[in-house]
């Protein structure tokens, strides 16, 4: 019986068929991850888009051209298989989701890992903060803001945000313990006004659920990955494969393995 | 009259040819960087290699194709005449030293800027710990050691590393002052028994020069900007350009700015 809590187990649940579930509390204590795959022809250019970027797309690991294997964060893992879902775009339009993506491989393409919320909200509970959306059940909420990424010739975003409402004391703490996670997203963007973030309501996200924020907390605002996947659909390349929303990578890193 | 000491004006006196020297001590307190500039074709395998590899090749900024800004860390800044010398490569091979890239200057080059080891230097002697190579007016040595980078399908190299002689006691301290400073090398790689890394005799550095090393201390080893230049030497690319050894790129950030 394989146990979906040690990484390499559930990768292997995943690569035989038997695990189709969002991941968020699988594998606790080990690091997530995003995944967006493209044809080598953007590589570079998506790659300089995450770098000049780093809050919202934190480059965890990078496969060679054709390699579905990502050496850094997960030998002999192949992310062909070894995530739960995935979503098949072209020219920015999503096409269909699978749960393995071996028929649509190429000897051109390059997988990017790149890191996600969970590290530093498990630091977070370790903390003893608190994170809404936990605490209700929900998704996160996520929101566009007025903030442009630094684009370049191929890619641009808008800076997409999450938000986690906190008392302004452990709004304080939630900096200290997650500036420790600069390859998961790291220190928040924001705190306090969500309208110089060009966000009018926070009732209303653009991504995931709104959370209840109580008397006296404020809003706390984080970069957030799914700014790579606006980028990809603004970008409308060719062909592109992300994992389908809430299903991540999980990786042999333990979160600690990415705080300074 | 131009002061040196400040970023945008010793890249002035650069870029109008009034300025041909080594830059260790100028502009104290700002980041120095390598410049690596390639064509276009080996820039997403070159930046693969830094990735994999951030300890010697730590990226700080990359500029996109064809343009010679490096736009987050010397916004106006021109590499192609902002450095006081280059070095030109053809097949791996040097054919020239010059102060100025301009007519060597191509549609389809990237250039890479590349933490060096002056900003974790100037933290250690904030520190009150000693630089021996300073302290003797000598270039750091540096050597080829037996560990191998994570290669790609273009660019390999032997891990090369500098060394600085220190006290157990002030080795612990200059860990942790080194480790803020993970865009600058970061903290050492090895303490104490050079063998461990295949160098047989540390007085004959394969580059830079040979430092005494006092009773009671051990030899402390960071990784090294020069792994990038052995890389491409091996890579042996049609064309490439670095600064040439000891004449950096001078940005605007400040040292902090690379802190954890």
């Amino acid at each position: 019986m394989l146990n979906p809590t040690i990484p390499t187990e559930f990768r292997h649940l995943c690569r035989v068929g038997q695990l189709d579930r969002p991941t968020p509390g699988l594998a606790p204590g080990y690091v997530q991850a995003n995944l967006v795959v493209l044809p080598y022809d953007l590589a570079f250019e998506f790659l300089l888009f995450c770098l000049r970027n780093p809050k919202p797309c934190p480059i965890l690991d990078v496969t060679d051209v054709g390699d579905p294997e990502p050496k850094l964060i997960a030998l002999g893992a192949d992310i062909r298989t070894d995530l739960p879902r995935y979503c098949i775009f072209r020219h920015g339009q999503l096409i269909e989701e699978t749960t393995d993506i071996c028929e649509f491989w190429r000897d051109d393409l390059v997988a990017f890992l790149i890191g996600c919320s969970f590290s530093f909200e498990t630091a977070m509970l370790n903390a003893g903060l608190s994170v809404r959306h936990i605490e209700e059940s929900k998704n996160v909420p996520m929101y566009k803001t007025s903030i442009d990424c630094l684009a370049n010739r191929t890619f641009s975003s808008p800076l997409v945000v999450s938000m986690r409402p906190l008392t302004p004391q452990d709004a304080i703490r939630a900096v200290e313990v997650t500036s420790r996670f600069a390859k998961a997203h790291g220190s928040p963007i924001h705190i306090g006004n969500p309208e110089q973030l060009g966000i009018t309501d926070l009732s209303c996200p653009d991504y995931g659920d709104a959370v209840t924020i109580r008397e006296g907390e404020v809003p706390v605002f984080w970069a957030c990955g799914v700014t790579t996947q606006t980028a990809i659909a603004r970008a409308k390349p060719e062909f592109a494969i992300t994992h389908a929303p809430g299903h991540m990578f999980i990786s042999d890193w333990r979160d600690e393995m990415l705080a300074s």
